[in-house]
């Protein structure tokens, strides 16, 4: 039987998960900051500051329009248009970031295309040597090397990359 | 660790995709249409379609605002407000619908309640008898008893209420 929409939303939701605590494990130890690209509803804020409570996290998107409780600090939130705000930031904390969660993706394919080619075009010089990205979109970021998903997670449904040395 | 937005978005969907399967198989070889109380983006409308083709599917919105490929016909799509529209299908269809899904949950703990409230009091005379209603909200609809939850879905996280013969 074809994947609905619905089995598709949850496939991703859990291949995200099973990608982030990989991460979480995987970082532990590393100096480095963090980058989630798209703050949305501000679940997955809320579950990154939760597991990663000492780290400096920097939230990107348009606007606030989240839970009142996943409001993220005011000097690490990066309001603007990705299309600026990425470049800037990926030149602001070049080598820095350990961990990077871009969940950019929407209902729309044009929207999409247009996050994979800026993704893919900007972000590698932000990432420290090893460090990750992890993506709902496929992504082609040069002198990264995509990670085989964990366990629980289905190949496609999320995606991880590492900077290489 | 407490579980965060996320987590709980997770399991929710994970529970629901259970419960969902569960009722499906329960259902087979029994008369009855299905009703989908909140059309949203139409992924839990595309996951029902597919799993029951052959039934006649009543869905509810306020507006028609879901995936291009998730439109219902227009004429089992019934519009408006659902404190109007659901005692009316209710009455028009009593007894007839062997499962009711009703993913009317929001953001808004008043929103919830209001819900909560309205399908408590409105939607047993619909059901026909053993009929199904499953719900991400926690209800008290009299003359259904709580089923316990399949295998994979946490109790909590989703709802099934049957109808009692």
């Amino acid at each position: 039987m074809k994947l609905t929409r619905l089995d598709k939303l949850r496939l991703r939701l859990v291949a995200q998960d099973a990608c982030l605590a990989w991460a979480f494990e995987n970082i532990k130890g590393r100096s480095g900051i963090v980058f989630e690209l798209g703050l949305g509803h501000g679940r997955t804020y809320d579950h990154i500051r939760t597991h990663l409570p000492d780290r400096e996290i920097y939230v990107f998107d348009r606007e606030v329009d989240c839970y009142e409780d996943c409001i993220p600090p005011t000097d690490k939130m990066i309001l603007g248009d990705m299309r600026q705000t990425v470049p800037e930031a990926v030149r602001r904390f070049a080598g820095q970031v350990v961990l990077l969660h871009a969940d950019t993706g929407s209902y729309g394919d044009k929207h999409n295309t247009e996050m994979q080619q800026l993704l893919s075009a900007t972000l590698a010089p932000a990432l420290a040597p090893e460090g990750l990205l992890l993506s709902d979109l496929k992504l082609d970021v040069p002198g990264t090397e995509a990670v085989p998903l964990p366990p629980g997670a289905t190949e496609g449904r999320y995606f991880i990359y590492r900077r290489q040395r």
